[in-house]
């Protein structure tokens, strides 16, 4: 009997769910399509000139050598690079030896899950969380234990009771302006959570790419600065130069580089290494900070606009004004299904992702994930008013 | 009981050997170090002034375009292109729609495997095969099948016992001047494993990274143009143009594609966008078999020079003459054994990779897989003559 291809997919493969947000990214790129779906930062602010000098520069400068095979750790000037603005910027130690530079973020979660993660291994997740993490966790099928956000952080009894229950093998967490919540975890949740790490010796993951992109507050050390020894601590060029060269990096503890790099290996070598040139290059000759405060004041502004008609338009939907990042969380009234919202409000000219996405629990059908970086402020008003009227009819 | 970080990897990662090739290409790379260790391409023929151009003449023309987010597909341009020159070269009807761009064709072995293997699931593969394959495939825990490579191809009648006695979920393998072994498979050969694919419902992931390095002889067709509803035909940019740019694709049966990027989406979302435009615009610009005519022409003089080198240095080594690709493979006499030969060879400044790592049954003590791309001609013998020097203490 004839098997379909399907028919003999592997058991993880199967686990993976469909990404609403890159679907629909097609549809939500298309002219007079006002976006709210996708996490793009504005391309408006990417360093275009520069970056195109830094490549002129790099080719003129290093030839053949940025495209060649290269070590899969990564370029070590990025790495020092690296290690010394968030050596200073945190007082924290870091080691470049310590830092493997990544395709992206999504990458770096990848290969954690490959290097911990066997069918059924109780992992650790905000409820609810990113999207992409979700993916790459369930590719290695593990048992997701689910962890109330509050609007300070995680809920701490919850993970103590599946620590107790469930001997997790590692925790998946955003604690700036985590995506899709925009909550920020404060610093007693921070130092509650490392405390419970050590108790329990339960490895973290903490995904880091909008640190850089805070409005407003006070900066809160990474969990990584109080419990070095137990966390995976992740960044991304993405959110503070572009998406479109997919690099990141990940901090890790002593002695796991080597094993890390292994699992890299085994995924695709080694990351872009023109990219890294250019980017090490971009970052060596230009103030990132003048361009992070550009970014960060112009982000502001969309979202304060966006806050603005949501009061004025919106007046049912209830979130957790985010300090940073790209996205406000909205609640609506339980009787809302926002599958279904979206379905009319594109038809209408606007897109967001529903909230169902960023559960592993099958539910939050009434919540909306809203991007506030990538539309401009009249988009964002329009937007939202059109949203309003489809609720309304 | 403290748990040690190595206690919690996961039973898959347990699996992925070490690569001896990325273990010592620091090494390797040294000044005065002469390698035939690394599958490096010869870095004097990259195109760096072409490719520079493009990345100025792709940021001026699209702006922030190619800094932003992507579809995970890959930039349809460049898809047309590769389904353009492959359909006009097999004379074989390749649809941009069955293409993926990934980010080498590392993550195409890697992202093969995630959709189909689960734990002990046969994967029938070439005995030796490319490090790098089994690397990614063992990430999967398949449980491997090897088949014999004869000078034409592989040992049919050991692949249809495979396919008789395991069910096999994939096979993997490397028809063109393989991976270590120099080896391509002969149209007699791929015809009848075409048919056993047929026959089996096998599928096969055809990974084809050196068609377009042939030095001499008639292209033979891929195995995807005699059974296009069951191979996953896996193209690079690493030898046709550079590799650090980690660019590869894979074309595939009708109707598979949106699982693919399912997949590589949970890996890393979308191939570095910025490279793909550059690659695209580079290949639309300039002529890449101008390009690869130069490239055979030197390959074919370095692989002449190393034969040489071995008739003269190293008779007792044999070895099928490559037509093609980047590798001789060599048998020594089976009292050598070839791990403790490296690190005598090392210290004189010779580095190669022992037979072992291209394995997976713990044998091959005693070949040797020499590259010839990356060594200039006075390198390569004054290389072979130290390791005969080496052996002969």
């Amino acid at each position: 009997m004839k098997q379909t291809h399907e028919q003999k997919f592997s058991e993880n493969f199967k686990q993976i769910p469909k990404s609403f947000i890159r679907e629909i990214l097609n549809v939500a790129g298309r002219e007079n399509m006002i976006s709210f779906a996708g996490g793009l930062p504005n391309p408006e602010f990417f360093p275009v000139e520069a970056l195109s000098k830094s490549a002129s520069e790099v080719f003129a400068q290093y030839g053949a050598e940025v495209l060649q095979y290269a070590g899969s750790q990564g370029y070590l000037p990025l790495r020092k690079w690296i290690a010394n603005r968030y050596s200073q910027k945190f007082g924290v130690e870091i080691n470049p030896a310590n830092i493997v530079i990544t395709s992206g973020s999504q990458q770096t979660i990848d290969v954690v899950a490959k290097m911990f993660v066997n069918k059924g291994d109780g992992v650790i997740i905000e409820k609810p969380s990113y999207l992409g993490g979700i993916q790459a966790l369930s590719a290695y099928s593990p048992s997701f234990l689910p962890v109330n956000l509050e609007p300070d952080g995680p809920d701490l009894l919850q993970i103590e009771a599946h620590c107790l229950n469930h001997v997790p093998k590692l925790m998946y967490s955003i604690p700036n302006f985590q995506n899709p919540s925009g909550v920020c975890y404060s610093q007693q949740k921070r130092e509650a959570l490392a405390d419970l790490l050590k108790t329990y010796q339960l490895i973290l993951l903490e995904d880091d790419p909008y640190s850089e992109i805070r409005f407003e507050g006070a900066d809160e050390k990474p969990i990584f600065s109080l419990v070095p020894e137990q966390v995976f601590w992740s960044g991304s060029f993405s959110k503070m130069v572009a998406p479109g060269l997919r690099m990141g990096w990940v901090v890790m503890p002593d002695n796991l580089c080597a094993h890390f790099v292994r699992a890299k290996q085994a995924s695709d070598l080694h990351s872009n290494n023109l990219s890294q040139y250019i980017l090490y290059h971009f970052l060596s000759n230009n103030s990132i900070d003048e361009h992070l405060q550009l970014v960060r004041e112009a982000y502001k502004k969309q979202r304060d606009c966006m806050v603005r008609a949501l009061k004025m338009y919106l007046p049912q939907a209830k979130y957790v004004l985010p300090q940073g990042g790209m996205f406000i969380w909205l609640q609506m009234p339980v009787n809302i299904n926002t599958d279904k919202l979206v379905e009319q409000t594109m038809k209408s000219g606007v897109a967001f992702v529903p909230g169902k996405s960023f559960f592993t629990t099958n539910t939050g059908e009434n919540f909306v994930r809203m991007n506030f970086s990538n539309a401009c402020q009249s988009e964002i008003e329009k937007g939202i008013k059109i949203i309003a009227d489809v609720l309304t009819r």
